[in-house]
């Protein structure tokens, strides 16, 4: 028993990929409600949620959120409205509902024609995860010092944001509340567009004419293998954000292509001073990113660096070789 | 004392930054040469070679090359040329002269008139580096399972070519041998592009009118934070690489041009089964990439995730809301 009561009484998931399992597993560890309902569209995750003891697992997500203090919709963007629609008849009058999309405009959109007028609907975007997906994925520091944006509607109820607050606090994140549209735009350059040209960096190197794939492999730790490793990311999901998301994304793409011409043009140019002013302004952000602990101060972001076989290659001795 | 005797008698470092010191620490830790003789055009850099004891540190490269069985110039690409006519004539009968430069051709090009008869040129670029620069930012690890490629110019020497596969070897690192100009456009596409991409990036967010700079900064590890850490890196090193890699970097670019302006199509035209197969298929590359060893299996680049004041945030206990 923690020393303090839990936060919530009764918590619903629903959803159990990475981010929903993580809010599932910090919930239980930090003792953040006194009751956690769990459930999955996929049989096989709701038996592995079973197995990691995620909470109490049901079938349908109808069950799930019958009693629910709190809903929390973990699942592809484009699947929030629909599953709004199983569960409107079934929430708990006073219950807040929520969600954790990467994009908040389409959700709301599709999630408020199904929303009871005696629900609180606090959307949130907890701006944290990592390359991979599935429930076993999943773990609880997963939200620590990271942001937790809020977009209530106009008129949602104060303690409702209040409470949803919290939850994120209990859970290690700081929160920010912030206006539906202001908050795509921001995603759209934070998130969105570094994903969209990693995605398509990845494509452009696996089709190389001038180099093999195990050479694009083997050299990849010349700056590529960072690219791929947000390229990784769950496709359903990130095909979901760029449909529904679609003009801020194309408006930065735009701002992107032109920043790319002008450097481009530099280097065709030989332009030396233009590429160094550039590259050099890249490094103040990087600090300030540190600096807000938003990344590892650690070089390679902390990687592990071993080294193979100390002493395991014998080799002669050779002071010089003969001139030829 | 190792067990087998040192790889090689006399070693010349030119330039002690991120990789220069890092071969320096790796060369005295493993025990690679008797003898090690370091210099660096900064006299600050120099004093910090005494601190770190990086060998013998002497004021001028003509100094340093002197009865040196091996030289390394870990300099700037557009500066190899002056410190060859620096040091030319005073290089060992025999010697072996290598450099570490992320382009090869312009490299070449610029060493091989100062290129005395009797010495072994053996370009060397070792694939390996953090967004770190400077002497203090070398570790003796930093190449251990990286790839080192050496592109000797026909005729060169077998057995110069030889003992620098060794000295890499003994450094942790895998060799490979290829053409000059394939290494630039191999290069151009697993480091050059992505390194153009996120200077990109980064100007373009800094640039951004509908987000703060703070709110860039807080909401990165949405994705862009990963784009600042290549795009910290050293800004002349990265001028004078795409000043000397023109042609291979001006080919990929346009390619990453045409493959961005189908995805943006695709997101434009809400054609969600393109989006879905371009992004499915970067898992693939990111798995070969990890079990190559090229990078980490652990999510996230293995960057800490750490719970913030765990338990310090009393929260009062609301079991559900009034409906409003």
């Amino acid at each position: 028993m923690s020393q303090t009561p839990p936060l919530l009484g009764h918590l619903a998931i629903i959803g159990l990929g990475l981010i929903g399992s993580s809010i599932a597993r910090a919930v239980r560890d930090y003792g953040v409600a006194r009751q956690v309902t769990v459930t999955d569209a996929s049989a096989q995750v709701r038996t592995i949620a079973r197995d990691l003891n995620l909470g109490k697992v049901v079938e349908t997500s109808a069950d799930a959120v019958r009693d629910a203090d709190m809903v929390i919709l973990c699942i592809p963007v484009a699947q929030c409205g629909s599953v709004m629609a199983e569960i409107e008849r079934h929430l708990k009058p006073g219950a807040i509902v929520s969600d954790v999309g990467s994009v908040k405009g389409a959700v709301v959109r599709d999630m408020i024609p199904h929303m009871p007028a005696n629900v609180h609907f606090v959307p949130a975007h907890p701006v944290a995860g990592t390359e991979q997906s599935g429930p076993e994925a999943g773990f609880a520091e997963l939200f620590a010092d990271r942001w937790c944006i809020l977009t209530p509607p106009d008129g949602t109820n104060d303690s409702a944001v209040k409470t949803t607050t919290a939850f994120w606090q209990a859970l290690g994140a700081d929160v920010e509340i912030m206006p539906i549209d202001h908050h795509d735009q921001v995603l759209a350059i934070t998130s969105h567009l570094p994903h969209l040209i990693a995605f398509t960096i990845v494509g452009t190197a696996s089709h190389a004419e001038k180099a093999s794939d195990t050479e694009i492999i083997k050299f990849s730790a010349g700056g590529f293998r960072d690219f791929t490793r947000i390229a990784a990311s769950d496709p359903t999901m990130w095909r979901d954000i760029f449909l529904n998301n679609k003009a801020a994304v194309l408006e930065m793409l735009t701002r992107f292509n032109n920043d790319l011409a002008a450097l481009t043009k530099a280097i065709r140019d030989e332009d030396g001073e233009t590429l160094f002013k550039t590259f050099a302004s890249s490094r103040k952000t990087r600090l300030e990113i540190i600096k807000m602990g938003q990344d590892s101060a650690a070089p390679d972001f902390g990687r592990e660096h071993h080294r193979k076989k100390p002493g395991a290659i014998p080799l002669p001795y050779s002071s010089s070789l003969d001139p030829d």
